[in-house]
């Protein structure tokens, strides 16, 4: 690879009632507004000096638009446009200018139909991380990794490791030793995204970094308080996969959010990623939960390298295994 | 009344297996053992100064033996068993010597079949309160509360109110304003007791008190860790009746252990007892987690009076309601 | 004892300026605002249904009006107003509506000068425990204790355990055996006021308790982001005696709160004092870390019965011991 | 730079009582012990792969031996070999095979004169993450910085930023904009090093990470219990500098040793440094508590890059600052 993919950086949401999600992520889950107009609402964490790592745009329909990752260097960029367009997939520049706060951006479709964004500047803003006096509902600090669903893990794994450069941290086994589902990152954390199979290609979540625990389970407390019971999809509970605490939402537009907090280092090039068997006991929550069916069979659709049209959902490769997979 | 009932003391519970049962207690929930032999394990909790809380006795069934009340002075065990007697409900007196670290104990039938105990003395030992190097697990402070299911709590609910002295913190509304279920207390903690209704008379758990939430969280992981992830039944999670946060396990013989944080001050005459509409949506935890039928559905036998026969549980005065109810 | 005291209830400060507190125990602390008008703010914690337990009165100097407890009958405050009237102490009846939702009202000066209030009813309000939606700051849950400074602990600690009733939790012992400092109790907790050798009669603080130990951590962050770094005095630390996690501030007048969470349970009559020796390594915070002077020699002023002229301090019987003493 | 370091790794102390610091590290600190012999305790935390993070060896005096960094390949060594002898810096290699469970190693002496080693090699065993059986103590995660005093902090700046490729996260200004400290990091965490202003070259301390800030707060209280009182230099208490919560040790041969939670991300490459002028009132801890003088004045003494002699240290550059600054 001659290019260098920092990290899991931003989501663009398409949201039907911007007010309502503004409820949602704002008041509700204490996510920092950076600034917002009529339809268009750019969100942060308390730790973020980037200008927002979640976008939500007024749009008829729920979808996801983009996952964007941040790269080192605009050069970056042109390596990685020639890249995709050697592999057949389809690419489109966005120019600095054309999106708020975003430099030069490359959209691209990878391996699985995902719309992948990739840009090396963004505005800076203040890092509100010690202005305690702010925070409220889950504090979220920041922006942590993507989940997708696609019909193929296996593909999408050798896509990443080998082409991108991302590495595994842990991945389920299914029948015949197939890579079930896999746990990637650029970052030396656990992952900045992760694949399951499943229907696709669709967005399953976007997982937001919390300080600690006690903050996940006072959003808890919380998100019941203001009438978000029907919200909590899933959690709190430990992942044995990735060892996280954690707790999955479901946005008023039904995208899925998981708070997430506790992972580990995986910095080091000898780092074994962890089997786990799809068949072991352990797949399911460290302490025994089964997640609901809707965790398992509902996901948002994507968009087009255009972001207009969504794109197909097909069926996967491998056997569903009915929420017996973990995270 | 002219006697002074303190609080909820202790439980004797029958076990079958006394080594899987400090595996299950000592070992990984971090009760403290104060004294055992080959037919006992005498049990408390790192800030209890009595003998023990919890004691398990080695028998060929598992059963509860008793439920004991501890009561502010010798005479109120006189008048005690004088009330008992005119109800016309069975009494058995122990004296002193007989129960290891007990005094005197009154053992009585209570109005709905239950059999409880009344001492006004326990051996007092170290408190270990300030020993951090000796906590463990669940690092659990002392006993709490005794949870029963009964076949007409409104009996129960006016034996223990009008003839004991609890007073009501919380209770569930069935159909026609009847009460379903009731959390009451001399302590002014948010119960020493409640009545549920269902088959009975049985128990349904102990409730053990922890200090602080992420007690309860690390309780979780060392459960899990050490293979006691099919008795982690309910939780973790927020009651919305108590406010308290929770998680519910089976022990080794299936007896039910609550351990709990969180409850709120009792003391003033003018408290009134919050109600809940057995079909209102906040029956359920407050985060909205449905408890699984087994929690509904199975309990602990109880034992007479005599500590030998198990007492046959009837059936129910109103209508079940499965798991809709909270706590 | 012929009265039935409940508990530590409520305090009336005096405070110069009414939007300074308001910033401070509001808008930082969280404690919940019942009603204000110009010269006062009736505050009270998350899980109360009194009316409030803290009085804020706008006055020319910051000083204690009053340290108020339940009593659980009309009746009780008879029988108070004589067994005052005969010790020779000086009483004064307040009748209900004379002070906003507080019942008939019975002031005294206490053994030491202390001016205590005693009362049955109060108006009952909202309680907000499950309202986390509203929860902020140190999301204070309701008030726990008085401490005060006297000249003579033990005339103090023989009027409150023979006459008042209360009973001793731990207290401090100085050359020869004498009580150097004492902590008492009627509702079942450590205490519902502590007594200290010291220039008295003063108010050393007002303990209010939180719900679990990050409340009192976040607490500090959220009191160094809104600028009251220098009203954090001491801590957070946990206390040898009591076994609490606190944090000591002060208000902007000066007035001492604590911020408390982790007592125990003193129910049981064989409870045995706890006794720490005045030169015994552990008098300091369990961690090790000293009180700062201010915390030993700052106090605030009391006022007489009438509520109108300061009470002049005098010095202690005991010889002072720089901050070596706990709690 | 055409070498990749990725990490601090492990720290090599010599201590005078094995069995002693086995007590501190292992039975109260919750250090695991991979392996240990008569002459050395080998230890890593609960998350880490590698055989160890740190290393301690009986010597007749405490010094620090050797501050480890990991490479990402073998080649790497080889240039940065070239490197630092080019730079006329002592260097000395250990074959793979001299050191238990390390591949082959770089020693070098820094700008600074402090002792430091580079290996891209170590055997992997057992992560213990989701062991919480084995969990006590502090429950320590994983080795995440080290903080050394030095006579010249500029000149180490320029070192580590434009020489081996580190990046600075926070820094203390000082009279004349001249850098007083400084957080330089390769992992995109706060740091992997800090360099602060005094006599030097010595070792300041090493840092710990801990996976909540309840750990935290267990620890003070293990550690009180288990009569280390003594040894609690300074904390519990959050940084500003770097917004950890932090608790600072002495072990029983006074190296001092900090339990660490809480830094943020600081992987993207405009990151903008945050300066804090060392006049500036929140260069103290954020909660406002001053450091004792022994954070300030005491050290570890190092050794030479054969490990045999001290290395003699000098007076600082620039004015000493007494506890005012921050970390």
């Amino acid at each position: 690879m001659n290019f260098n993919i920092i990290r899991a950086a931003r989501a663009v949401l398409h949201v039907t009632d911007l007010e309502a999600s503004r409820k949602f992520y704002v008041d509700t889950l204490g996510f920092v507004v950076t600034e917002s107009n009529d339809n268009h609402l750019y969100l942060r964490g308390l730790e973020e000096q980037s200008h927002h790592s979640l976008l939500l745009k007024k749009a008829a329909e729920p979808a996801l638009e983009v996952l964007s990752y941040r790269v080192f260097s605009e050069s970056d960029l042109d390596v990685l446009a020639e890249f995709f367009t050697d592999k057949g997939l389809k690419t489109k520049w966005l120019e600095a200018g054309t999106q708020k706060a975003v430099g030069r951006a490359l959209r691209v479709e990878d391996i699985s139909g995902l719309p992948l964004e990739f840009y090396a500047k963004m505005d800076t803003v203040e890092r509100l991380l010690q202005r305690y006096d702010l925070y409220k509902g889950a504090k979220v600090q920041r922006i942590d990794h993507f989940n997708c669903m696609v019909t193929n893990v296996e593909k999408a794994y050798d896509f990443y490791i080998k082409e991108l450069g991302f590495a595994c941290s842990e991945y389920t086994a299914s029948e015949g030793d197939r890579i079930w589902a896999a746990w990637l990152h650029r970052k030396p954390s656990v992952h900045d995204v992760a694949f399951m199979n499943g229907k696709g290609p669709c967005l399953h979540h976007i997982g937001f970094w919390l300080s600690d625990p006690m903050s996940l389970i006072h959003a808890c407390d919380v998100l019941a308080a203001s009438g978000y019971t029907d919200s909590m999809e899933r959690g709190p509970g430990r992942h044995g996969l990735s060892n996280a605490f954690f707790l999955y939402l479901r946005d008023p537009d039904g995208h899925r959010i998981e708070l997430y907090n506790g992972d580990y280092l995986t910095s080091d090039p000898d780092f074994n990623p962890i089997r786990w068997d799809i068949n072991d006991k352990r797949r399911q929550t460290f302490w025994g939960h089964e997640a609901p069916d809707s965790w398992f069979n509902e996901t948002s659709t994507v968009l087009d390298v255009e972001g207009e049209k969504a794109v197909p959902a097909s069926e996967p490769t491998l056997k569903q295994h009915k929420p017996t997979f973990i995270i």
